[in-house]
């Protein structure tokens, strides 16, 4: 039997009620989380792009616009919007972001027939934990040889998910998965362009294309993973995989409850976090205002640091990756959200006067050598005199263990769905989402999301 | 300067005035031969089921009917139709099919611009030089290692002729051939199977898309090709690629004049072609009939025969890779075509009595070792007692030294374009098709293969 026939009789396994509460959870907060972070990149010129050049007319929503299009066409445009922020979740085993691949090809296919928000969740863990599964088998060579593993993972995770919708047999879904192995693509070379995440729109349609072409009895190799001249071996090369571990556990726990899903609380880098957090927490236990505050001393990891020591950014995505700029927002609004790294955010006089009262630097008790490197420490010293410290040895929401609030999850989704609706329609499709696996029919989603009819049942 | 924007100021100075007579005729053959295999290609499940996942309307016509859908789509179909009998022209640069991935990018540009059967030849040359330039580059290794250089190459051959149709700056083609990087895909493990012409489709439709998005402002990372986690690095690895290579004698000569083309005759395994002419040569020169024939004994290179000695083939497929069937056919029917592969011809009475007096064996004089693996003998023993021999050294077709003559070139074009149009109808087409470079609207090309269209104006 090959790989692929045993993850299609794993896949066709997956049902609803065998799933547990927290693999339901998990679902519905990340789903939530990936489709606010894909209204909030609607509008970024990467999907706006795929969207015109990709017109078709067809059944399926375009996220954040009045516009329908082919299914295909929108698992192109929605995915790549989903990615577009570099907002949305991340999975350690993935080495990459295990939604934006998979939902778009979902929603697009949900609008194709009478789907309930429980199939939606089924084949989403179903795709979920495909994609992990086969990243334990050729993770981290995979990822640091240069391959983009949310595209060339990806696909499998969509494929996966798309023939668990269709109901299709383990046969077919064994034929689709390698399909799939001939669609993978994606090199690291295009990160820092729009071509990032087009690769997760690319992966989403393809994954879905293979899932829809085996549905109609297209053919391919089930073994094309282990095959010599397959996945594993051109992909990764000959011991630089471990094929066994693919098909190890599957299930036990799902991989979206353990190591599970981590949500990025803030629209900026990762490595920035653990300050933030840090500093927010002084900021809303003493009510610190800029005013108050002489100097802030950040501490991180040396790794973590290296791209994060920007103290005056020069531009948007300078912003995002300045620890400087990120502690400067905290402190003066509150919170770090989108439209701190928007337009000319970055130029606000009343940050520009914060800034060189902020410094960095690794913090001593954290080596390189280490792995454990999601710390920080924030130390602020007021004008009064006093010092205040803080410390978080991880930021909220990377995992189960260490949790976003749901108040701030939800805020985080009204920040960026607000972005593309009316705050009041991004408050009613949040209500939708809340009792995702509740719903009769998954048309409610982007029908709550399309301004039209959101105002037609007003 | 990167490699992509090296070959970006070459493929925007190609230059229809400046190209060989050679090229034109060779482009002008390659084309009408591509157009043939695309129609006898265009009922084939795979190009169907393609057709119907990926419907949609727009202006670009799926060749061998009817329909007309969106240009990324036709790209899609008529790639998968141009390589699904494995008809289309050969490359040894390459080290696969130069023109199926390319020129059903092109036709479907050309049905959304006014465009000249000249600019139509220049794109493609430009398409062509690119992919055999960067194969120069990465084979053979590219092809031994399991990629599919059809499409991993191709992707940036249809990406190229693309940019070079609509006249884009170097800077962006350069774009789009970074872009063209993450869009590369295919293995070999999918030999065999649908997916093999399908990944020819997916990248004319990848290569399009490339220009299309990149034409509009997409970004890209021009460094992709050299990157140490792009093209070379990740697809070939570290001392397996010639960086300077691809960049070294553009143009000099074109690679579609020499080494040019390989145009295949007969539509089953090349390794039969030597034999199958060796045959047709007695049998036109001695007007045999089987009747005559007492015995035929086939000696071809030993690397040939290991996979095409098949005494009593079983299927369509194995009747493709029998030398002992294809001469057969030769001898009952004085040609091998494409009936003889279709339905159940490989049970025809006729030929199963004629198999028993068939042999196969390795030519003595023909080492493993020897690279010179194109040549076949056939002795026939008629019933008289008399002995016939001919040998060839390299099927006719396979380059330009060996050309086809021209009515063997458009009898095979007839007998393509017959499997979707009426014969009248495929005369017209070809009429057309020879004239390309005069033509001054590529469309005649696509409303000559139209039903409709061309009973309208008979």
């Amino acid at each position: 039997m090959s790989i692929a026939d045993a993850l299609a009789e794993r896949i066709a396994g997956v049902r609803f009620d065998a799933l547990p509460t927290e693999a339901v959870y998990w679902s519905r907060t990340a789903i939530m989380d990936t489709v606010g972070c894909t209204l909030a990149g609607a509008n970024e010129s990467c999907a706006r792009i795929a969207a015109r050049v990709s017109a078709s007319s067809g059944p399926c929503l375009v996220f954040g616009t009045n516009e329908r299009v082919a299914p295909l066409d929108a698992a192109l445009i929605n995915g790549t919007a989903a990615h577009a922020l570099d907002f949305d979740d991340c999975s350690n085993t993935l080495g990459g972001h295990p939604s934006a691949p998979i939902l778009p090809a979902l929603f697009a296919l949900s609008e194709t027939r009478a789907l309930d928000g429980r199939a939606f969740i089924t084949a989403y863990v179903a795709g979920w934990e495909t994609e992990t599964r086969i990243a334990r088998g050729v993770n981290f060579h995979h990822y640091e040889k240069g391959w983009h593993p949310t595209a060339t993972l990806g696909v499998f995770g969509a494929t996966a998910a798309c023939c668990h919708l269709l109901e299709l047999s383990p046969d077919v879904t064994a034929r689709a998965l390698g399909l799939a192995a001939s669609f993978a693509s994606g090199v690291k070379a295009n990160f820092g362009t729009m071509t990032k995440p087009l690769h997760v729109g690319h992966s989403a349609r393809d994954g879905l294309l293979a899932a829809l072409l085996t549905a109609e009895g297209f053919t391919a190799n089930p073994g094309a993973l282990e095959h010599p001249q397959g996945f594993l071996h051109v992909f990764n090369g000959a011991g630089n995989f471990d094929a066994d571990a693919i098909l190890r556990d599957w299930g036990q726990p799902w991989d979206i409850v353990q190591p599970g899903v981590a949500i990025k609380q803030y629209p900026c880098c990762g490595s920035t976090h653990p300050a933030v957090d840090a500093m927010l927490a002084l900021v809303r236990e003493h009510r610190l205002t800029p005013a108050m505050v002489e100097r802030v001393d950040a501490r991180t990891h040396p790794r973590r640091l290296a791209h994060t020591n920007r103290p005056a950014p020069n531009s948007e995505l300078d912003a995002k990756f300045s620890v400087q700029y990120c502690l400067a927002r905290a402190l003066a609004d509150g919170r770090v959200s989108l439209e701190h790294f928007e337009g000319d955010s970055f130029r606000d006089s009343a940050i520009r006067e914060l800034l060189p009262r902020i410094y960095a630097a690794p913090h001593p008790d954290m080596s390189m050598a280490s792995t454990e490197h999601f710390g920080g420490e924030v130390r602020v010293t007021l004008t009064d005199g006093r010092v205040l410290t803080a410390k978080v040895a991880r930021p909220l929401g990377r995992g189960p263990e260490n949790p976003l609030p749901a108040e701030l999850l939800e805020a985080k989704f009204l920040n960026c769905a607000a972005r593309a609706l009316p705050m009041e329609q991004a408050k009613k499709l949040l209500a939708v989402l809340r009792q995702l696996d509740a719903l009769s029919d998954m048309c409610h989603v982007t029908d709550a999301m399309t301004p039209s009819v959101a105002l037609a049942t007003d």
